[in-house]
């Protein structure tokens, strides 16, 4: 099932989308959900983001081939960042090249874990049972703040740096055999499978949940594979008016324009 | 004036703390409140974490002298880090030593800020207006995560290691100016003044507002001075049985006990 976030003239519900239609809810879907009555085509609603996360746990290094074009070790155990959950858009909306720090902005496509229930403590074995389905993400990141700070978290943080969407598939049955891929202006630059990852969702959800608590809602950003644009040569950066999708096997594609900033410092 | 949250006969309410009583509120700080018509003694009430954060921004080695102990330079920008807004706990919660991780945590005596409503891309000059009051914080931190790691995130966002309060405390005529202590078990830990900051809190807000959106509640942990325990000789580590307590003068004191983590792997 794929459940949406929607704006609907002018009011925003959840959705059931099924074909080119949306099927209209109010409520929560980690609880009590109404059928509103409405079942408006899809083209009438625009996509939200499908989760407004309380928190936002990305992994790094957690895709082999990445490691290695990264040029750093493959890590022992996964690798945990944050991003601030004020970076989260919706599946189509611009990604705006901060003014702080415009010029070295990378894509990176990520299966995104959306937590259902609190899990706090919970075995490999059971870790799925706590997941509500899967999105597609892109950890935008201004790589001059990343690796000048060595902390991710500022260079990662920025407004708009985490495209969500299009919605959350709850019907995945194998999440680590997923093609996913990042295309920019129609050029394919990440062209993967999640049957790379080093950790795979299972294992992240218990590892996460030994420490922290995993509220309904959390996001968990698996990992990005090979093909992102500063290890290139020439290294590839964002820039106005680029548009950058991300697409997963089964669950669907999320498409960002580029923007300047037009605020000043 | 001294803004709290608090428990009260099993209901939560915010509260103006005059003298030992508790005026009670509901409503939110940052937009409307309405008064109970309770006023119970300071000793009838449970003081909770002040403020649920939408996101914890926390800066990291912004005291001269702690960037010194920890024999890493001085950033020439505020250097930012996240931890997870699960951390938070009240200032008299238990902090629990992670079963993942028990044997290198560490106390951090942190000057909070608490923002008041939102901030965008605003000076230094304005930055003041956008903050609500001010808190103590204790950023409790798993060395050997957070050094192993690299990135900090995963140390520093365990369950219980982010107590704040024991309220907001809305007249700081001048936050740059404030003792600020680290006392564990009756000993002084750390003895040092907000003054030695090297980011102070204008520049912090307008700096942070430049990258993110500030919500309402946003806490921005601003850093610790010297005399946290790991760069000690031998080093020091919370312990089972320990009372850590963080006092800034003109706000207050929290006090937490530190216990051992009962959960298993």
């Amino acid at each position: 099932m794929k459940i949406a976030r929607v704006e609907h003239e002018g009011k925003t519900y959840y959705g059931v989308v099924q074909d080119d239609r949306v099927k209209l809810f109010i409520g929560d879907p980690s609880g009590a959900m109404a059928e509103v009555g409405l079942t408006p085509p899809l083209t009438e609603c625009k996509l939200l983001a499908p989760v407004m996360p309380p928190n936002i746990i990305a992994i790094g290094l957690n895709y082999r081939r990445h490691a290695a074009e990264s040029q750093m070790e493959i890590p022992k155990q996964p690798l945990m960042f944050l991003k601030a959950n004020t970076s989260v858009i919706g599946p189509h909306d611009p990604i705006v090249l901060p003014h702080m720090a415009p010029d070295q902005v990378d894509y990176e496509a990520e299966l995104c874990i959306v937590i259902g229930r609190t899990a706090r403590n919970v075995s490999e074995a059971d870790a799925l049972d706590y997941v509500f389905g899967y999105t597609c993400g892109n950890d935008v990141s201004a790589r001059d703040c990343q690796f000048g700070d060595k902390q991710w978290a500022r260079g990662k943080s920025f407004d708009t740096f985490c495209p969500l969407g299009p919605w959350i598939e709850t019907d995945i049955p194998d999440p680590e055999n997923l093609g996913i891929r990042a295309v920019l202006n129609g050029q394919v630059m990440q062209d993967s499978s999640t049957s790379d990852l080093i950790f795979g969702c299972r294992q992240l959800v218990s590892f996460l949940s030994h420490h922290l608590t995993l509220l309904p809602g959390t996001v968990i950003m698996t990992g990005t594979p090979e093909g992102v644009g500063f290890p290139r040569n020439p290294p590839v950066y964002l820039k106005p008016g680029d548009v950058i999708e991300i697409e997963i096997d089964g669950i669907g594609k999320i498409s960002n324009p580029v923007v300047a900033d037009t605020a000043s410092r």
